[in-house]
């Protein structure tokens, strides 16, 4: 997979303009993304502010040599670049396998252009096939948001990890609750229902926010690479909320 | 090393005296600590309040049947249970391999007893022969940190596990720097010294705060268990600290 993870990143990196403010994603794939960015950066070919979505983005940029903006200086990015692990025919998305979700849609809603990056592995019919929904959960509220998820059909688990006890806690602090659904009918509506929970801080179905998709196919010396305007989420929505 | 733990926690619980709040230390042996609490509150021959050091003891326990005081709302416990990386010869500790040493600390200092449960593999005759010292760092600080614990002698590495994208964050949310020290000479002027450092919460060192140790001892079936005060950190300090 990391060839494939690799060519979509590269193809990535040609959509980034000169002179742009880019949401810098998580996870493996935006590793390639990342150092191909500071390699342009550093040869001249590019110049950028970026803006990380987590600690790992930031770090990795910090070492490549990408300037940043921290997400609470910023209102908005040109483009932001990100992973998925499941993306549905209309590029709704499940994210968060790597715990970073609730930055990620940040900076994706700052976005003018939100571009997603995938290997083909991906692609799903239906989201919730194959991935929980991870919740980003404070944690007074564990027992009850738990609760609540099983009434919306849903079988919780909080998420453990290594190298501490314990459940794994995000970058902002907080436990996170994987919520197996099976296949999600109706996104839009569980976006909805989950938004509307008391002390779920976010959650990794991205809904209408996706501009792009970058696919890498294999079998692969030289991947396929396809880009396709998936949905343009009306930016005039965030005002009206 | 598991018949050990056991033997070990077994011997701590019937240190613990009804009608007290009791500090719950975290790691494996906590585990069968809290787990034979829970069996003696639930049989009636017990009646306690706990105190958790972290979200592991604090979720075992209330699956346990024991009911909890949050830390925040408590200057003092009567006995607190604690595991530990490393114990010296005189008592000293590095605790921190679970995450969770600075709640853990706050407890221990909060207890008129600090009792530390653990397996002779455990034991070392200086500190830091094995085991590296954590600390708990905000986010701003780490370059700076890590450059000052260089300038100390130390080795630093940011912590990573698994379950989140970069680095392990704790229950308080932070990361966790681990510093090799190889052996400590003077664990005292290095607790000092860490102390002092802007932007460390806390580290894993604990010095002159280890009223009794506990050590299963191999072979076993029925293990040895040691019991016998090593130091006692006078109380009054606390105030004029």
């Amino acid at each position: 997979m990391d060839v494939l993870k690799k060519a979509a990143a590269l193809a990535a990196a040609d959509l980034v303009p000169d002179n742009s403010v880019v949401g810098l994603g998580s996870g493996s794939t935006l590793v390639y993304f990342i150092e191909e960015l500071g390699a342009r950066v550093r040869q001249g070919q590019l110049r950028i502010i970026g803006v990380p979505t987590s600690y790992q983005a930031r770090f990795l940029a910090k070492k490549c040599g990408i300037p940043l903006y921290d997400p609470m200086d910023i209102e908005s990015v040109d483009v932001a670049i990100d992973g998925a692990d499941e993306v549905d025919p209309v590029g709704n998305l499940i994210k968060g396998a790597g715990g970073a979700h609730v930055i990620e849609k940040l900076v994706a809603a700052c976005a003018k252009q939100f571009v997603v990056v995938i290997d083909a592995s991906k692609q799903v019919k239906t989201l919730g096939e194959r991935t929980s929904v991870p919740l980003e959960v404070i944690a007074p509220a564990l027992s009850f948001v738990m609760e609540r998820v099983r009434q919306l059909g849903g079988h919780p688990t909080l998420r453990t990890g290594n190298g501490k006890l314990g459940p794994v806690i995000s970058d902002l602090g907080h436990p996170i609750v994987d919520v197996a659904f099976g296949p999600i009918v109706n996104a839009a509506r569980l976006d909805q229902q989950l938004n509307n929970l008391p002390g779920v801080l976010g959650h990794g179905l991205f809904v209408g926010m996706t501009d792009h998709v970058i696919i890498a196919h294999p079998p692969t010396e030289k991947p396929e690479i396809k880009t396709y305007t998936i949905r343009r989420m009306p930016r005039a929505s965030l005002k009206s909320g």
